[in-house]
């Protein structure tokens, strides 16, 4: 028996549920987990469910491909433990980094990562020891454009299925938000909206603020605009200057980024228009 | 149209979800949430779908019986406005009760109150505020089999669906526990399994914990280890009494009941063994 | 032995602690609680001690008049029984009135509300269950003016010592900022600096964040931008809608600005520019 | 200009906190950071207070010998600057020991690693990836007293302020516990009291709680029952599987952990009786 996980994003009407049970069945599919969700704003229903069965791959999508024409939307099906093959980008803070390549060698991450990318080599020594290629891309105002070009390269060569900005403080111009629109997660140091932009802990520090957070966010042309995966916070007091803001961030970071990465990893993630359907 | 929820509680086997939804098909039912989950270890399945149609009750539940035989189970059926009745216990401390009324009348929690039931005066006044009936029971040694039987009426010509024991101080006996068996919810003023029995403030004060903590949970006749339906935390310090502790954790209290009841109001938990599924 | 709260605002300096403590030693002062703070930004120094004194308050003032010259800094001290009085603005939503009002009967919170003054006469009931006086204060363009004088009146007849906006649901003109600063404390429906301004909860739905929050400030005249007193967030997900983010909030509007009020009425909080220090 | 930290631990009575600050300010000491605390039950009083002095530390402990006699208490001086030496025991899991050791790197943690020791080789490549030594001391029911021995003798050796076990699995002998009284926390990977002893996720799971936690506290001759520093929990489902329940646990084990080797490594955490007085 082989577990598969399938994504259904479809127009709401009744029976799709049927449909998608009734083509389960004929291939001896049992169901093992299943959420679903009917977004009343835009009539837009998503599923996603886990199933065993003895039959191959191209099996269970031949069973399927009759269902996607009946409710006109789209589904796929990938066995449970192909694992998606993600980049990481950082700059020279470590902690987002460590903490993913480190879940990942404990088996807490169902994810591969063939490639760190960095625009300083501050991290190449992390990489090393999990054994992850580390490729350095410095960017520079007259070099950007040829650095996005490499990296697009890179995620093609290396069959990336997703890309992971784990404190990389470079803003992606238009074109690679584009190219990778749904397939690439930032995460950003403050509780969105609040606190966009540059330095949020000292934005946090100069408001008083009484928690601060973190928030990961699939990428957009908009900056720290596009929609949110998972946010949490914790508490501060007055005490604490920015540093210590920082310091009491980073687990806060590294906590909602590895939760989004596992999340999406894991297809658990839905994009409905700006937002974000997100099954436990 | 008109809201059902449909519960489903039985072995797990490969397509009861296909058999549901075909039967909700036949009566034009719309589906407009769902969840299930399949317990590994006792090999149970648990459904609960909420769906519109147009038939009427009975239509409805003929189109299921079918499917009850079927996947050798007990499926429930219900309008999803016709809200449960609930009797609430209380003794001398008012804040769950309160709690409990205000959200009634606020709309937040889906349940009718035509009952309190108190072994004191004290909180008759709520009560009355809120135009809910008050029976005074006082238990005495003497009284307290008495007490007990005229409760079990209340129960039955009220058509209670479910008791809430709101802080309500009196051990139950065995007769009753099992009488109202998967349909009576305490909420323990701990964070369980630590601090059983009585006053767990001093308990936890005598302790040191850094975190107290509040319980609701189905009454069963092993005192305070019954199923567990919610539970939650909050900070305290070492310069917290155990009098501060009770200020604090009251606030815990009535969340953590709030919670609980309303769960069991729109059939979200079910019980398999001594645990419970609680849906989303 | 009767108990005092001592809190000085002062420029940092070697000395100040030795100079206070000093002084309550010669009225045979017992420090029971103390907590102090130097603001590094602007180089202001605030203290907070409770302490027990056989001697009468007058004496008390006394012995620290010497104290006040010497660090160039303002000292109060009043009776730790002596609770603050209260005036409660709120316009429909009855909750964070309720709340307040409960805590304050059960003895949790340490004020006298002698007075509830609201736009609208929805929550007169609440008030007067609590045995207290309800001012209605229709505000219309034509109005306010006169209503504004008027509530200034209230609080000086009244002797009051600060006002809170339970969810008042109008925009307080410059000139009653101004007379009350750092005398009103307002709960706003999130999580600033972000959704400001109106329909919090609906902004929230728009963006799709995952945690919702309050805020507890104080008023200024800049809308939503006053120094923070308390803040907290509760989780949400993709299936609530406004309605329903607004259930979960008031749960969260409550509990932080029942916070907010404690430490307020407690003498916990200090202004130091547009922050706040807020002692445990 | 040098900062200092002193603490301070006697019998509760007046004048305590004016005869301290007058010693340092014989000693030109600059207070910039205080916290006391009185406990009601043994009348004993503690006190934290970082200040700056540009005399040395043999200056400033001589100007509060007075004050020690005086008080009848116990005071202890140090540079703020002057680390802690930490020896941290491991067996096979090494979540709590990276992240220490990392943190330690970055400066979030202010203490010194010469020594890890260990029951198994699991961890010694990341002990040697932070350049710290790696001890094996393999414990069986014949070495285990001989291995007790040798850990002492390092201790002694390495001069090491305290003892971590960073999920270190074997039981300490009483001899142990009572050599390092107070100097020796373990982190339990559940709620304490609940969950006491081996395999807590399990006992979690098969209990049905809807949070996990963990504890942080001192060693004593009492398995999980020594005085708690610090303690955090997460919330869990139905769905989560013991192994589930561990991989989520892990997160709050490390950061229960870390900020109780925080606190103690900086001097706030002050043991009365069975208990702990934690500054913030």
């Amino acid at each position: 028996m082989r577990s598969y996980i399938l994504t259904l994003n479809c127009p709401d009407r009744p029976g799709i549920v049927n449909a998608v049970t009734g083509a389960l069945l004929e291939v001896g599919g049992n169901i093992t987990e299943s959420a679903q969700f009917g977004d009343a704003d835009t009539q837009t229903f998503v599923l996603r469910t886990v199933f065993e069965s003895d039959r191959d791959e191209s099996a269970v999508g031949s069973a399927l491909e009759d269902v996607e024409a009946r409710v006109d939307g789209r589904i796929r099906v990938r066995p449970a433990d192909r694992v998606p093959r993600v980049l990481i980008m950082v700059s020279r803070q470590d902690h987002c980094l460590l903490d993913l390549l480190h879940r990942r060698r404990t088996g807490d991450l169902p994810i591969d990562v063939p490639l760190v990318v960095s625009n300083h080599m501050d991290c190449a020594d992390i990489a090393s020891r999990y054994g992850v290629e580390y490729v350095h891309l410095p960017v520079t105002t007259d070099s950007k454009a040829a650095a996005e070009v490499e990296l697009l390269a890179l995620v093609e060569t290396h069959r990336i299925d997703f890309v992971v900005l784990a404190r990389y403080m470079q803003v992606l111009s238009n074109e690679v938000c584009r190219a990778l629109a749904g397939r690439i997660i930032n995460i950003h140091h403050s509780f969105l909206p609040g606190f966009k932009g540059p330095r949020p802990y000292h934005q946090a520090h100069a408001r008083g603020v009484k928690l601060i957070g973190a928030t990961a966010h699939y990428v957009t042309v908009d900056l720290d605009e596009g929609p949110i995966i998972e946010q949490d916070v914790a508490r501060v007091s007055h005490a604490d200057s920015p540093v210590e803001l920082a310091t009491i961030g980073r687990d806060v970071e590294r906590m909602v980024l590895a939760r989004a990465v596992r999340k999406h990893a894991e297809d658990r993630v839905f994009l409905i228009g700006a937002k974000t359907v997100v099954f436990p």
